[in-house]
């Protein structure tokens, strides 16, 4: 069953296909990662991190979505279940049970500098085959890299 | 480090926050699988059914807020981490790529339908040991429970 | 022709069945015997009345369709139609013509008053059978009882 | 008790009561049978008609309100009780029961279809004796006319 | 210096333009009475009347600018200033000085019912000229004569 | 393919239908010249009536589509593809390039009266067969004649 | 018939009451000269004056209301009515029919001005006796004076 | 613990903190008596009563934090505790138990008038020492005549 | 004068209306001593937790409404006079003057975690006896807790 | 008469204005296309399509505005009167008459996807000679291959 | 070129021009300095002070703005250039750089607090010559000094 | 004190850092420029252009905002200091005192040419080495061009 025809030829087709797959998978687990953070920090930025963490998560699942149906509309079918996200991302596990603000400020810094560098990868594949792919890729880096100097920022000085 | 004190007794506390936890865990995975099902769909209802998932996927991240919060309010620390929702979720994994609309709402009639029999479950679980937490559930059931009815109908008759 | 299945044992079905069909129609008739109120209702308290029972309209518009709607997720055909409104509402027919506002403000009472004890039987005979509908029986007895406190209270002194 | 003075002659205040207190009960009937197809529907169609027969009830409902109103601004003490809508109404009884989404579909023409034609003899009633209430039945036959369309158009091709 | 072409033809135009101008003074005069009595209310349903009284201003200025732009759309200047509208008003001076609410109805009623006549004359002398004007004037009599039950209604029983 | 039904006769619906179909073109040329002219001003009041224009886009779409959808409401197909709105339209064809404020305001008014003349024609014809659609052309010939009065004043004095 | 009572002595009372009846009549007056104004004004400027005008109004009508209140307020019966307005206005009578927009400009240039300076004395009257009134000129002079130089600036230079 | 430093002298400093802390303690016990009266008022003014003694609670709450976070601003610690309000209200207590609303309105007008006064010698006493929190007295003042007056115009007559 | 009647019989009359009168003081006070602290915290959190206090009286003032009028709805007049909150709190009295965060933390965590105690034995109470009333509890336990959560994951780790 | 300067040296307008025009036209056009659709479907998708179609009419008219007000900002007078639209689309003439559901679905795939690849070839074309423009043709292809693949979804599987 | 008439004596015009010019000039370097603060501060504090900075920018802005109006409305040109505001502002230059959060709070406090000694010598200045004007800085002193407690109370304790 | 740290290597840090802060200046100058023009603007076009000159402020802040925060995210300290501005700035110094309204756009279109041509060659220089940054100045290149258009359309013709 080959729903949806792609506007690309078949090798940028390729090409931007596992970009997306790949920034999909990211983008679900930041938000997870986010919101787990979200519910398990404790200490004396607690309600300010809590709603920081908030934003990365509405950024993150903004972002899944632009990105998953712009594989629809490629014709590629997207994968965002539970263990393809489990077994593909970029990111680190993230330890569990309660955290301290500043030990939760380094994990957010950590994951989102991970994501950065996978997404600037990406900008750089789909930018010579899929202009309008590669337009998504530069606002989601504008993005992360805005939530990553916030939380570097936190920790600073 | 134990952050948050619980004001149930032990016991008490360890029977909701079992229940707690398995309710979070099949949320974030029901909003994965409604996603998925969201992006993946096609056939003559795509754009109803596109929607209509989109309604599950709100009721699903509002209700996994909610449960993990109450669940750090009761002192246990909550886990809604990519590898712990692929590994304990009560959903029965579903299938990659295009999926036919008819296909799409059994989908979602088996999901729902896995989900509400757990959840009954830990109402029954929690009422005698925390009004508060039982109230939780009886919400999540009703939202599901209406889900359920709305997707059975699309297949009905 | 079964469309939808209950999530609920038959005997537990049935029980509920009729407590929330009971329920449709007393909160369809009070809806219409509001807005009878309201277009008729005389006298210095017009202005104040007239509105105070379309808050009743709303309040009785939104909890029959809550009622009818989970009637229909535990697959129980609901029938809100005019002839069994009619022949079934637990309501006394209500005068017709231009209404005094004192007068008024007892046939709110009356009418408030009858619905409330049958709403509390219903929601006693299904609270051990399910909790979900239980808890839509609870709020519909808290707002009655708010709004019938406030006819009293027009009246009162 | 004659309360509110008509501004209008005798003759002219009786014309416009019959056709004022005949729009009033088949508008009120209209919304009990599109809410009762709304609750009972099944089939592919059934998220679409769903909430299409809710813009049916809201068409109904506020016009409604506009016509009782009207007949109370000119003396007349409108009737919308359920007895007296089982009793008048111009509306076939329709059947209990689930609806397969086809034939939710006919009955809503059948039901739309037989109001219009009242309502449009209503129009021609009135304008020569009253321009305003006439305005009125304008503006619901334009309304009704438009919902009608749309359901054959469902059901069409 | 003649501005604004009509697109009516001149006898015509003629008529609708006293029955316009005619029309702004009383709306105008309706305002300046209802604000008047707004702030001179008391008694005991000071408040509700005060409120239902700000309708009326609202209704006035609003259908105050609709005929005012009206004329000026065909070509004939209004005139609503302080000297011409207490020269020309169609209503009957009122009583300065605070007003019991009983008799502030009754101002009310006196002041509506009085210009309901005359809108309805100039809505049959404008309907064979110029249907647009007389819509006009359609909608103003619909809302004067339901603004008109109200403050019946308040002193009626 | 006789897809939706007429609540009217035969050579009521054949002279609506005409009517109808002719106001669509206009309206849609109209929107079409609106923008053409908001595009291409300059001079000294550009940006006032750079918006000026845009509210008669405004009323002109949103008629537009009131007027199709009654076509189709009394089953006849509506056609605003773009070979008819150039073939048919009764305005007169607008110059290109850039526009001198002062000649805008001028196509604007001549453009707006030539739609009226048709508007106050389509009126007429439709009132004895149809009040309905006869309300729908006092709408629109209201609200073109309001714009038109406003782009007079514009260069009137 | 005593209704309410001031909280300021009887010469305070006095001074204060003159101050507020008059600045009632000046507010409506200009009220009344700026939608005139809005309805006239013709030439090259219409649409920007014709909605600087509505400023002017919607400013008027909220600060008359203030007046008026306070007035009320302090146990004087405040008179808006058309003739008081008529008889008792600072503002000199306006000319009827179109006015050129340089025209309106000054035009509203001297009803602002004459109002402002009397604004100005009342605040200095009200001063010493009540500084809650004297705000209400502070605030009332504030927006005349803004409004003044808007004018002033639209036929500057 | 000298947290915040007042920018005015401390002659001044002491007047003005005085001044706001008895300000403070009246506009609560005014929120505490206008709930109270809300939730027990019975009579045929009910509603209306209900909803006004609202708009009070809510200028008292507003006003409060304004002048406790003025208070804050200069340096001086506020005490807005229960037993600081009930030993320190310049309010008489009034009776516990149903009121009726003829005594409802009496009660506010007392409690109203009561803190006139007293609002009144804070605004004499602080304008000489700090304008700025004069104005707030003033404004403070403003809004509870108007509401003083709202309530002696409802006993009025 | 016995103005409004109960739903209930009488034993459990008395056990609701001292559940919910004890409810009452305890929410009213709780949102005293919320803006207490709000209007006197230092420290380097202070704009987070100011902004967190008035999230607890935001809840606090919005549960104490509706306790106190479902104990009237109940036929039960509520007190929440300040001297009756100041003499059966059940909450320790809190320091006057500024407040260290940290501090102020620690007073929110023993203040809600005292009221947090007495509700959960309210809904002990009041299920048995009145369903209704015990989900009123239900619900505002459910809200405490989740403030006490975050105010100890402030002071955490 | 040059009006306005472009930013670009010559060749590039010229390249950048062909590509705008072009743009503008196709745009238009699809804008009617989908309107025609949205008036003339019928079949059982009626609703959903019908609602689908005025979301490509809501793209393809801000695009058209943003499209066109680029061109004037680079000095090119844009030209989008009906007749240029009639002579210069790229979309296929669609048929006239009722159009049933899944013909409507082809139309639209078809349209889409020829103004698509033209899009791309603009999007080529103005890259190197100003990447301001690209950017404008990056996100019309973003949203119309959107909208292409949710036309396939609907008529695949 | 004189272009607008002040409604003040020569010598206050001169008072108050001098006022408010300096004020203006306050407001813009106040709000260009707490937006440099808000994109260089780091620290554990940095999102909850960066939103707090923005509070004070878009305080300053809308003051200025009435400021610099109140210039005009009095014939007085206001300056606002950069070079104006570079050479005559009343507050230290702040450094350059990355600025911990605790540093970044006593900059604030020492920015407002030298605003504020200088806002109210206006204020003293002006009130004896132009009522409306000192009423405008003793509504900005009032932010000012709330603001300023704020910062304060941050790195208080 | 080396904060935040880039994800782009040094040479390309250093490039986009120049450009970044060189476009902060030009935007917050062009800001106070604007701002400066809407407060001393007269003439016959006061009104629009004094509403025109705050959208450019508008853009100018949202947009000095945005490329703050991307230096700052690219450990690049933003400098937005007066006397920065006012020494670096790419714009000409604007005349003092009133200016006449044809002046006022001349100097608009100058002021934004300059900024463009800069904008522009910073869209390029941080092209090859950032496209995150280089589509911040596409998107600020479009705004501002679009500005500059309706400016010139102004004065044109």
């Amino acid at each position: 069953m080959h729903a949806i025809k792609s506007s690309l030829p078949d090798t940028a087709t390729k090409i931007v296909g596992e970009a997306l797959q790949g920034g999909l998978i990211d983008l679900i687990d930041l938000s997870l990662i986010a919101k787990q953070t979200h519910w398990n920090i404790v200490g004396p930025r607690f309600r300010s991190i809590h709603f920081q963490l908030d934003d990365v998560v509405s950024t993150a699942r903004s972002h899944s979505d632009t990105v998953a149906e712009r594989a629809s509309a490629l014709g590629i079918s997207p994968d965002g279940r539970a263990t393809t996200v489990a077994t593909h991302t970029g990111i680190a596990k993230v330890a569990d049970g309660w955290q301290q603000d500043t030990q939760a400020v380094r994990t957010m810094v950590d994951a989102l500098s991970a994501v950065i560098v996978r997404m600037r990868e990406r900008m750089d594949e789909t930018g010579p085959v899929d202009r309008v792919t590669e337009d998504i890729f530069i606002q989601i880096t504008k993005d992360l890299e805005k939530h990553c100097w916030m939380f570097q920022a936190e920790n600073g000085g």
